[in-house]
């Protein structure tokens, strides 16, 4: 087997306008993100699908972080683009258009040096294709995945059988109310948790974070940040960040580890909020992510 | 100077219907929560009106568990009456009436024997109301404000003019953001805080609370329940509870102190939701909000 993470999802070019700035075919994509996070801490394996057009400096960048691309199909064809806007409460992404182009027939492969991978991420794809990832790894030591309100609405089922064999469910606020058909955010937390994966994390973007597990439950408020520039990513480094703080650990998931994790995972978002694409994560250093848990932890504790 | 906290503001008789239930003509009022809540901690004088309809044995109820009502005025007429509901996501009340009978015309008189309160809270009212509070206390330790939408929206510059001269300024998240004019929680509590009040506390519901000092931060996340069953009373029992709490501790404002001043009102405020009016405070014991306050200690903690 292999330490290494494995993390399979989109890969896109970004068209992106919030209130703040604008920014055209920006390196994004929920595996993007996520790799990115998650080799902060661990080394990384990326699966995706990206056209002949893909900016070659893309792939370089996410090779100087050591993430390994082998697993990246380039295809014919063009590349996934996603365009979308934010208004000024930066809650809710407004998608302009969407491209899905080489990403409409991605069946994701993973390589057969990466089926031995001890951590799988699955971000957020469709649910058949997240279990046809599961399908290919042999047996991983924890499995995570992320989804969106699109498969809750369009393939629910689908979705339910995934989250039945994770270690850890990533979703949204609005996305876990929506799931679990509640208002209450806790008694959705505890419902989906009850569907089979070990924890749920549910993402309350400036709310923080909540992880509702069989016998346990963790609550931490979100970084404090004067100003959002752009939320796109946040939850795809919020999950990797998770994942790699764990494959660093060894795989250990004691409450305190996993609470750690949280933390980390949550911090490393509220920095990718602070610039678009990957600006912000590319220059961060492990002493500023350090420093703002550290902060975290003083602002909060009592 | 006496030790004791001043409370001024409404006493209702609230009919409310949520998902869960409904109740006609059950005791409320900004004031009503408020000095019940802080009646946990510290001795509490109570200034507000009645009319001649309200029943006696809510004074009672006031009186057993301390709360002195030589300030309570019972004028001709009808009580204040608020009617209003919540839908399932129990976020927002929505007024059907409101009869203001006596409140109408109330003009809060301090008794002599109450001009010299250490801790004086303004709960929910009239602004111009409690600027006239201010004019009769003489040098208060400690004041506190509690408001709502109405007033930011009817009368922003007799509120700023109140928040100006209070140590504290409660406001919930939409109220904040509403008067800061920013989407920004963080940036509203900023403002806030920058005109005038020492500290500003955002009242988050599910979601917890903020604490913005010149110089200092918090945040903690809310305690945690899995139903709400009525949401009315919740933000005066938090201040009330806040207030109770630093007066107990002699008007201690060092950052320790205030932290957990800012918990036991917010945990507070977890017992007054789960039942209508005063029903759940009534029979909370102090080691059951010990025993939460130790709880939200455990799950928050990293």
């Amino acid at each position: 087997m292999s330490n290494d993470i494995l993390v399979v999802g989109s890969i896109a070019l970004d068209s992106i306008k919030t209130p703040f700035g604008e920014i055209k075919e920006a390196l994004g994509g929920s595996a993007t993100y996520s790799a990115y996070a998650a080799s902060f801490f661990n080394p990384v394996r990326l699966v995706g699908v990206v056209g002949e057009d893909f900016p070659k400096e893309h792939i370089e960048l996410l090779s100087k972080r050591g993430i390994q691309t082998e697993g990246l199909q380039i295809t014919k064809g063009r590349t996934f683009r996603w365009q979308g806007s934010y208004e000024y409460d930066l809650n809710e992404a407004h998608t302009l258009a969407t491209e899905l182009n080489v990403f409409e027939t991605f069946r994701p492969k993973i390589p057969p040096a990466y089926q031995n991978s001890d951590y799988v991420f699955l971000a957020n794809i469709d649910p058949e294709l997240q279990l046809s990832v599961l399908e290919q790894v042999k047996s991983p030591k924890l499995v995570a995945c992320d989804t969106m309100n699109l498969w809750i609405k369009l393939k629910p089922e689908a979705l339910k059988n995934v989250i039945k064999r994770v270690d850890f469910l990533f979703i949204n606020e609005g996305e876990a109310r929506m799931f679990a058909e509640t208002s209450s955010l806790i008694r959705a937390g505890r419902h989906l948790q009850s569907w089979g994966p070990k924890y749920v994390i549910i993402k309350k973007g400036e709310h923080g974070a909540l992880m509702f597990g069989q016998n346990s439950f963790f609550a931490t408020p979100a970084f404090p940040l004067e100003e959002v520039y752009d939320p796109t990513g946040a939850g795809d480094t919020f999950a990797g960040g998770f994942m790699g703080y764990l494959a660093k650990q060894g795989g250990d998931i004691s409450e305190p580890t996993l609470r750690r994790a949280v933390v980390f995972g949550s911090v490393m978002a509220s920095f990718t909020v602070e610039k678009f694409s990957l600006n912000r994560l590319k220059d961060l250093t492990p002493e500023q992510l350090e420093g703002r848990v550290l902060m975290l932890k003083e602002l909060s504790h009592f």
